[in-house]
C-alpha cells in the first residue's frame, strides 16, 4: 500500500493506534493480559470511556463493569442498536479480538458526530468487561448480564486467589446487587450487531476483508477415558497388548475423519494424557478431550452420537474400557436473517464480495438472541488466521474496510419491514 | 491342586516362604520398595547369606554389595558355573522378579549338599545388589560390575539425596576402591545360568511352565516431537489444520502396525504429552517416545528406520516438523546355543514340553557374554504376565518345576564338548 493510499484511510489507522494503547495496558507486560474487575480492567475502559466521549456519547459504567456509550437518537424514545464487544483478553492475547469491536463503532459514531447526523435508532456501544471467563472461569459475563442469564450463584466463584466474583465487584465498585439494571430484556434495544476479528483462516483463504456470520457455532465438550493393561514394553507381545494410549490414537484420527468428511463439524482434541506414562511401559490409562462444533444444533448432536459409536467400536475391537461423558454442551446462535442480509449490504455498498461464514468461537453477540435479533460482522484475520496469540494480525485496511460497512450498516438499518 | 500333591512338591513351597519374607524387608511397607546399598538390601542379603550356608555355601559380600555364595566342586581347581539374579526391586515390586532366580539356585545347592553330591563344577550363587537401577539411574550394577563393564564415572552418581554411589558404598561398608576383584572375566567363570520370572504372559498364554530363552532384547529409545500450528478449536476448517497431536496419533498407530506386521519386534509408545493441552486449542506441539525391542539388533536398528521413514511421511503429508531422536541404544545378548540346548533337555526331563522364546525385559545375564556362555530359564508369570507390580504372581507348582530343571541342568552340565 502506498503512503498516499494509507492517508486515504478513514478509520484504519486510528483504530489501529488505539488497540495499540489499549495493547499496553496488561496485568504481566510485555504479554497483553487484562482480566475482569481488575485495574487494568478499569484504566481500559476509562481510556475507552473518553473516546466514547470525544464521539459524542454520554458514557456511565454499568453495575457489573461494562462500559456503555450512548448516542441518542433523532427523537428521544427511538429504539436502540446496540453494538460492542469485550475489553477482557485470554492470557498473552492478541490485540483485536475483542477490542476491534470495541474501536470500530467508536469511530462509526464519530464520523456521525462529525457529520452532525442524527439515526432513527440511538446507538449504545458496549465494552463488555468479561467474555473470555479468564478470571472466574465463566464466559460471557458482561453480555449475560444484559441477557439475564446471569446466574446469581457465580458471584460466589472465586479467582485463583480466592476473591469472589462477588468482592471482587464490590473491590471495582461495581454493584453485585445491581443485576436487575443490567438485564436489558424488553427496555427497547431493537438488535445487537458485534463486529469481530475472524480468529481463523477462512477470509483470508478466500482473499476477502468481510464476511456476514451466519451463526455462532454451539459446543458439546466430552472427556474420555481409555482403561487397557500396563505391561513391560519389553515383555508383552504386540498381539496380546491392551494399550491404552493406542486406542487413544486411533480414536483421535477417527474423531479427525468424522469432522473432515461432515461439512459443518470441526472436532479438536486439544488434551491427551496418559499413565503410567514410563518409556518403557505400555499405557494403562489415556484421558482425552473432545471439542466439536456446529452451527447447526442438530449436526454436532449427531456429530457427537456418531463419536461415541465409533469410540465405543475402537474400545470392544481393542478390549480397552471407554469412558465417553459429555460434560458441557452450548447452543448454536444463529444470527438474524434480516440482519444478515443488510449486513451483506452493507458489505456490497463498499464493493467487496459477500461471503457467509459460520463462526466457530463463542461471542458477546450469542447471549443476545434472548434480547433482541443480533447479527455479526467478521474481519479477516491474518498471519494464518493466527488468534489468542500475541501474533494476531489485523491490516489497517481490513479495519478500515469493516468500519465503513459498520457505518453504512448503521445508517441504512431498516428495523422493520 | 490336592493337599497331597502339595505336599509332594520338593522346592516350591520353601521357595514361595522365602520370597515372601523376603517381600517383608521393605523401604515402605506395605509396598516393597528395596533399593541398592539400602539398610534393607543389607537385612535381605544377610538373610539370603544365610540360606546359603544353610544350604552347604560359603559365603562372602563382594566389594559391590553382591552377595556370593559357593558350593565347591568335586576338585579344588573346577570351573564355576554361576547362577543367580537381584535382591534389589523396582519400586512397589512384585516379590518374584529377580529373587526367584536366587531363592532357586539355593535350593537346588540345597538338595545337592543334603545328597552330598559334589559336581565336576563348582556352583556360585550370587543375589546381585542392583539391576534396576532406581536408586542411581545406572542398571545392572553388579552384573556390569562382573563383567568388568562398571564404568568409575558412576561412581560419582549420586541419588534423589544427593548422596553418590561412592559414598553410598562406603557407608554399607562396600569398597569402591574394589572393582579389580569383583571382575570376573578369566577367572574360571565357565557359564552363567539364571532363572527368572518371565515378566510377560507367552508362557502363561501358551499354557507352558518354563520356557528358554533365545536372546536377551536390545532396545533403542527414540524422543519425537512434533510441532503443528495451533489454533482456535472452533474457527479454523478441519482441511486447513496442522494438529500435531492428530499427528502423532497417527505416527502412534504406524509403530504399533509396524511392529504387529514385523515379528521379532515389539515398539512402544509409553509417554505422550500435547502443548498447550487446552480443550479449546488445535494441539501445537505433542512429543512421545518409542521403545523398540528385539532380539536380534538388525531387526530392531531396521526397524527404527522404518520408523523414521513413516513418521516422517505422516508429518510431510500433514505439514508439521518432526523431530526423531534416537538417545539410548542396548545391544541384544544372544543367549549360548549349547547352554540352551542342554536347558531344553533338563525341562524335557521333567516331562515337560520346551518353549523357546526372547526375552524383552533386561537381566543379569545380558551382562555376562563378555565373561562367559549365558543362558536363561524362564518361569511361568500368572495374572496375565504383570510384572513390577504387586500383582506378580507365581504359582507354588511352576516354582518347584523350574527349580527341578534348573538341579537337573546343573548336575548334567557339559561344559564342553
Amino acid at each position: 500500500m502506498s503512503a498516499s493510499a494509507a492517508q486515504a484511510l478513514r478509520f484504519g489507522p486510528q483504530i489501529m493506534a488505539r488497540a495499540d494503547e489499549l495493547a499496553a495496558i496488561t496485568e504481566e507486560a510485555p504479554r497483553l493480559t487484562r482480566t475482569y474487575l481488575t485495574a487494568q480492567h478499569r484504566q481500559a475502559g476509562e481510556r475507552i470511556a473518553a473516546w466514547m466521549r470525544e464521539a459524542g456519547m454520554s458514557v456511565h459504567w454499568d453495575a457489573l463493569g461494562n462500559v456503555v456509550g450512548r448516542y441518542d437518537g433523532a427523537r428521544p424514545d427511538a429504539p436502540v442498536v446496540m453494538t460492542g464487544s469485550h475489553l477482557d483478553t485470554v492470557r498473552d492475547a492478541g490485540r483485536y479480538d475483542g477490542l476491534f469491536g470495541i474501536l470500530s463503532p467508536i469511530a462509526c459514531v464519530a464520523d456521525l458526530h462529525r457529520r452532525g447526523i442524527r439515526l432513527p435508532h440511538a446507538i449504545e456501544v458496549v465494552a463488555f468487561g468479561d467474555e473470555e471467563g479468564v478470571r472466574f472461569g465463566v464466559t460471557l459475563i458482561g453480555s449475560k448480564a444484559m441477557a439475564g442469564v446471569f446466574d446469581p450463584a457465580w458471584l460466589d466463584r472465586t479467582d485463583s486467589q480466592g476473591i469472589s466474583l462477588r468482592q471482587a465487584l464490590l473491590d471495582f465498585g461495581a454493584d453485585p446487587n445491581g443485576l436487575a439494571g443490567v438485564d436489558r430484556r424488553g427496555r427497547g434495544i431493537a438488535a445487537f450487531i458485534e463486529s469481530h476479528i475472524e480468529q481463523g483462516p477462512v477470509l483470508l483463504q478466500a482473499g476477502l476483508a468481510l464476511g456476514v456470520v451466519t451463526s455462532i457455532a454451539g459446543a458439546s465438550r466430552i472427556r474420555c477415558t481409555v482403561t487397557g493393561l500396563a505391561g513391560h514394553a519389553g515383555t508383552v507381545p504386540m498381539n496380546q497388548r491392551r494399550d491404552a494410549l493406542a486406542a487413544a490414537a486411533e480414536m483421535v484420527l477417527a474423531i479427525e475423519q468424522h469432522c473432515q468428511n461432515h461439512p459443518g463439524l470441526v472436532g479438536t482434541v486439544g488434551q491427551l494424557n496418559v499413565l503410567p506414562g514410563a518409556v518403557n511401559v505400555i499405557p494403562q490409562h489415556a484421558a482425552f478431550s473432545i471439542d466439536i462444533r456446529s452451527g447447526v444444533d442438530a449436526t454436532r448432536l449427531a456429530g457427537v452420537e456418531a463419536l461415541r459409536v465409533q469410540c465405543e467400536a475402537i474400545a470392544a475391537k481393542r478390549s480397552v474400557q471407554l469412558g465417553f461423558e459429555p460434560y458441557f454442551e452450548l447452543t448454536a446462535a444463529p444470527c438474524d436473517e434480516r440482519l444478515q442480509r443488510q449486513l451483506a449490504d452493507a458489505i456490497s455498498a463498499q464493493g467487496l464480495p459477500v461471503m457467509h461464514l459460520p463462526s466457530g468461537a463463542g461471542h458477546d453477540a450469542m447471549a443476545f438472541p434472548a434480547v433482541c435479533p443480533m447479527a455479526m460482522l467478521f474481519v479477516r484475520c491474518g498471519n494464518g488466521g493466527i488468534s489468542h496469540h500475541p501474533d494476531e494480525i489485523l491490516s489497517v485496511e481490513d479495519a478500515d474496510q469493516a468500519t465503513a460497512a459498520l457505518l453504512c450498516l448503521l445508517e441504512t438499518l431498516a428495523l422493520t419491514d
